[in-house]
């Protein structure tokens, strides 16, 4: 979507191009100087900030949907992307503000507009490599902006929500699935990956327990090397094992039942 | 939803009491005779059986939904219900049949129909007890029954994916949440929870193991009585600590990091 033909073209019959009352958002985490961070966009015009969010075409599935959006918001594909929550409260779409922006951008817009229905939005969160990232802007945004998440700005609708939830249910994943090939670089220590772990879930974790549980997952791979220039015992640098890796994104980690 | 009236009504209609694109499904599970069951619904005059599901309604959240439509099927509430997923194949809602199927019954209908649109469809999975549940019926449905998850019969578009799904992330859910309340008596025995999940998970567990890792879980409680009649050396009979059982059923069970 780039044009204002376009845009005015998807606000006017974009309703015969995408399901109604549905929505994608998408919670975009990167890892960066010990912090997580998530990527927001701010509508062209507003003071406000928002999860970048799209609409499911008649022909995608909701997953195919929320992929193009994080294309073509980050320049980026391959992202690791996790269907977490359903949002349906009724009124979270602030249908009569919604229609205020519309109208002053738009005059031809009318109140049985597609866009002006109640939409339940299907949450996503993704784990992505911060430097990787090229945020992209499009005629809808006119910024786009990583923002930690102790410092996130007012947010619309329940986008604050979203994230809050998004983070839970990053936590909760993290006792069955492996995260961090998105998040670090290919080889990194001990003490980094659990730097990552303590980052997510807002706590210190004991060292040895954290490494005896970590190297259980079977997931880590290391040829012996360690970091060089360390002052005294230099940790050893491991890299994922990718192919253990991805088995255990899709059938959990080893630690179940 | 009752008289013939009112399901008219609903067909013609019901595109202004619901949200367009989007239904819920449930999956049902029940725990009897050291089998797990599916709670199916029969459509009228057809020989497919589907997951009981339903519509959204405009001033309902998508979990109401699918608490009311769990009602509706099975006369109780309180029900354990867990969003797990959304289906959204653009070709699972068999636009043709539904319209040959529908046009049969009221020959009224026009192919723009609300209900002959693409739906996607946000999934529950259910525990209940087997024993409390009254299968309801409605004008649509000419069947309600249980059925053994071995032993499925064939059903409509894509709801054997969503039984497969649901089943996989309730054995998923296993690592993270308490489970049983709902599907075992008041009081029983380690076995017997132990049944419950070899039967959930289809594979045999360690005994000594799972009851050590049961008992680390802090859910349970015994006073030391013990399952009377038994031959030798009596287990002893647990119940389940609802306080702490529903902690962990929000907060997870304290296995996480």
């Amino acid at each position: 979507m780039q044009s204002e033909k376009e845009i005015e073209d998807f606000i006017l019959n974009g309703h015969k191009q995408y399901l109604n009352n549905l929505s994608v958002d998408c919670v975009i985490f990167g890892f960066h100087d010990q912090q997580l961070k998530v990527l927001l966009v701010r509508i062209t015009g507003r003071k406000d900030w928002v999860l970048p969010g799209g609409h499911v075409n008649i022909k995608e599935t909701v997953d195919q949907a929320a992929i193009r959006v994080l294309q073509q918001r980050t320049g980026i594909d391959n992202i690791f992307l996790q269907q977490f929550q359903v949002f349906s409260e009724p009124d979270r779409s602030r249908i009569d503000w919604l229609y205020k922006v519309l109208k002053k951008y738009y005059p031809v817009v009318k109140k049985d507009n597609w866009l002006l229905q109640r939409f339940v939005s299907v949450g996503y969160y993704a784990l992505v490599e911060y430097t990787k990232v090229t945020p992209l802007l499009d005629m809808m945004s006119d910024a786009s902006e990583w923002w930690g998440l102790d410092e996130l700005p007012p947010m619309l609708m329940d986008h604050r929500t979203i994230v809050n939830e998004a983070l839970q249910a990053l936590q909760a994943g993290l006792n069955s699935k492996p995260i961090g090939y998105n998040l670090l670089p290919r080889k990194f220590t001990m003490p980094e990956l659990q730097s990552l772990y303590e980052t997510i879930l807002g706590k210190k974790l004991d060292r040895s327990n954290f490494s005896r549980k970590m190297l259980a997952y079977e997931i880590l791979k290391t040829n012996g090397d360690t970091r060089k220039g360390a002052a005294r015992k230099a940790p050893f640098l491991y890299s994922f094992d990718l192919i253990k890796y991805r088995k255990a994104l899709k059938e959990g980690l080893n630690t179940g039942w």
